[in-house]
């Protein structure tokens, strides 16, 4: 116990032994963790802060509801908080480490049952611990004609994880958190709520109707701090009979404009039903290069570098990734459609038949087909460092806010000498522009230059209307912020109703008691 | 004064007198309705229960957030109840009347206002009072490629109660509150709470981007009264360039269990995008005819007499009602995924070529259009008095459930002598069963017996794991102990966080302070 980096807020350290002889009563010694070597993972983090910021007092793993529950009432008991988790791989947003330091981080990665399976409704009831790998190993074992939707980066992490934060996909079901449906989740009081239709006794219905009576619950539960989801329904999409997957190849930084609006249109008519990813060709680059071995200039690689570099290679700056799903006739239908709509726009329609072999191309192709890789984990070496935040502003999904916020995104980045490196996930009416601030943690000046960049992002995007839908540990309260009092005071209402002791992950999403 | 049939609990004549006179400050003396005359309207009811049970204190019209928020002090104040309602038509669910009794009625129909329309991402922001009839109207006099998705019903009600009630369309937007984006809310404080990415200053994206950051709230103010919603956003679906509805046709009872074995298989392959509605012959009959004219047994309808006098007609007894959209060769090819599906099923195929003309089939291809019409409210003359209830029990969409739960409600139904009419809603993953329970409400005897029946539907289809979606002010306490006593608690803890002297709508889904 002599170890403990950091313990938990207003709990003296024999109230906290007192309390680690009660979690090890429930867990078993070795699932109650306290020594330093043992609690490094939990500790590591990617995102532009000191590690000390987040650190955890301990960790627990459990194995199943009873013991979330018994955990909960001893948390309740010592007021020691708890961050959970499902599978902490969450790395650009926060890895498994807590927004405040002094949590117990409550693992819940063990808790890893597919507990249901329909085939004819396509609906899955999972733990937290579930990750898609094991889904989609499930899926190709007994060979079940559904397709997972699998995030960016997406074998080790995990789908109740993953919805309850609102990830993006790339197949039709790409809003993770719109296809899920049903949860159950552990109270601060130890109660166990069941959202939409569980609660009813004998239901069948739980995975299949979101919405059950009365006021909807569920979104609570989602980037918040109110409850503990110990299961999730998932929807998943049935296979479809044909798939076409195509690119739209844009030669200019500017034509993220044009690309957007043509893409909008087709995804409002639902001609293009998956998330449709407008990626730049620095993010996509970064993928497989190391940024030292092609760039050498001082500062961020500029617009004008990237079009030398890309030209012969006839690589575009823009790509459009979309695909077609259902019957060959429909498919070959929609494929008319899309030929129309992009012909009189400068960009190029390219299809397996061009791109094949590409290992751009094939992730792009398999991430639309709900596939799982690890291809932009290679985003890591690009600088090295083991450095990375995600910046995801919302907007309108039309041209002209494509074209904003790249340029104020370029040019905050810039200052700093960060690269912009990223992509529009474009949906019928909004789009997100999603960039990967990377940089070297093991670098103090560059950590700290990071940690202003991105508070810089936020600031900047903030004042000119731009939300961001998700962000990590280390800037939760000041994305709050963004959304202004009202929010902040009607959500800090709820936590005080639901958890008046505020022992479940006090600081996230900026929600404390 | 001395006309008030009922005055709000634990309100003396006194107090209630001095909350008049502030009301009336607000809003101007002819706003404020307490005389007998006036507040009819507002009295009268459809469902199975006594006037009484349900008699408003009085009416209030709203114009602007602002009387909205002024009238809540006053309601805070003396601790006077209010009952919002946009148009107040909701007539098998309540009409205009409180769950119970000495609310006042806060109206909002004159908050009518259509405030922005964005042509590119098909977004409109609506005011309560706005009309389905209206954005119909604003829609045609404008030209816009854009469809609404009016309920069956819908020419008098409107689309921000409809989608707060989450209320059922036809068109591909049929989830009316999931194609609903943005609220803005009068919380019981008086403070203003803008839902999504609303709360942030000068945004752009509230009527595109549903979640904004942190937990989702727009949940909370549906079927509830945690808040009064003063704005909300919602989508247009753009004008296909082809519209393509069908009828699946089957002779016999029993057929529901094939018809929507084969329909599911449709809506979750994407082929039928709209909400499938198989209906009942029956319900379409009541749309035309009078009960007593067509049927002159004791008892409800029978299966045997309704085969006998549909066979010679060559009517159906269920018809799939579903309807392709989409680009002409993308419904020519998704008619040819409809054709095989339904080949051996014994349904028979039918389009407009054959149909066109019929009564029942122009009103479903509106409806399925998002069209409106006054065609529904026939059913109000098949029994006459007066007298509706809608029972809409859900559960998963499988043919062996629509089996169990026609036979489960035709068996109850039986047994008051009430007929079985209604309709599966079917999406890919539930369906909703909607009955309208039309009885005579001049009738004291079948008053007390459809009060009776409705609520053994309640309890038997709950005993058997169904919930209702929705229901009407006379059953909103039994319909929320169907679905737990967690779900209750919950509700009941937020409603205190957010409305702690319960001045909103006591009762609504059965939630009170």
């Amino acid at each position: 116990m002599n170890e403990i980096t950091v313990l938990p807020p207003n709990v003296s350290k024999a109230e906290f032994a007192r309390a680690i002889a009660e979690y090890r009563k429930i867990l078993g010694n070795h699932n109650v963790i306290v020594d330093m070597e043992r609690l490094a993972p939990y500790k590591k983090i990617m995102v532009p802060n000191p590690e000390q910021q987040h650190a955890p007092a301990g960790a627990l793993i459990a194995e199943s509801v009873e013991q979330v529950q018994a955990v909960l009432a001893v948390c309740s008991k010592y007021r020691i908080p708890v961050w959970p988790i499902s599978t902490g791989k969450n790395f650009g947003y926060g890895t498994a480490a807590p927004a405040v330091p002094g949590q117990m981080v409550l693992d819940l990665k063990r808790m890893n049952k597919i507990l249901e399976f329909d085939p004819v409704l396509g609906t899955v009831l999972l733990e937290p611990g579930v990750t898609y790998q094991q889904l989609q190993t499930y899926i190709d074992e007994r060979n079940l004609p559904f397709w997972i939707a699998g995030p960016g980066a997406g074998s080790l992490v995990g789908p109740v994880g993953q919805s309850l934060e609102r990830g993006i996909g790339y197949t039709p079901y790409g809003d993770h958190f719109a296809h899920s449906c049903g949860m159950e989740v552990v109270l601060a009081s130890g109660e166990v709520l069941r959202t939409g239709s569980g609660g009813i006794t004998n239901t069948k219905a739980w995975q299949s109707h979101k919405y059950g009576y009365g006021p909807v619950l569920d979104g609570l539960f989602s980037q918040s701090n109110f409850g503990i989801v110990t299961k999730l329904g998932l929807w998943l999409m049935p296979a479809p009979a044909t798939y076409k997957p195509f690119l739209v190849a844009f030669a200019n930084h500017e034509d993220i404009g044009k690309a957007v609006e043509i893409t909008q249109q087709l995804r409002l008519k639902g001609v293009i039903q998956n998330t449709a990813v407008i990626g730049h060709a620095l993010y996509a680059l970064a993928w497989f290069a190391r940024r030292a071995d092609i760039y050498t200039e001082p500062g961020s690689v500029t617009d004008e570098w990237l079009t030398n570099f890309l030209k012969p290679k006839r690589l575009p700056v823009w790509g459009v990734n979309a695909a077609l799903y259902g019957s060959e006739e429909r498919v070959a239908a929609d494929w008319k459609t899309v030929i129309e709509a992009f012909k009189d726009s400068g960009g190029m329609l390219l299809t397996q038949e061009q791109l094949g072999g590409d290992p751009a191309w094939e992730h792009g192709k398999g991430l639309m087909a709900g596939r799982l890789d690890m291809v932009e984990y290679g985003l890591y070496n690009w600088r090295g460092g083991g450095g990375s935040a995600w910046f995801a502003p919302v907007m309108q999904a039309r041209g002209f806010e494509a074209l904003k916020t790249m340029r104020l995104g370029k040019s905050i980045l810039a200052e700093y000498g960060f690269d912009f490196m990223g992509g529009y996930m474009v949906n019928p009416r909004d789009m997100t522009l999603v960039i990967d601030l990377l940089f070297d943690r093991s670098n103090p000046a560059e950590l700290q230059k990071a940690h202003e960049c991105f508070g810089r992002l936020i600031r900047e995007f903030g004042a000119q209307g731009y939300g961001v839908y998700r962000t990590n540990i280390a800037f939760m309260e000041q994305v709050a912020d963004i959304y202004g009092p009202v929010k902040k005071i009607v959500n800090q209402r709820i936590k005080r109703a639901l958890d008046p002791k505020g022992i479940i992950a006090p600081g996230k999403s900026g929600i404390r008691i």
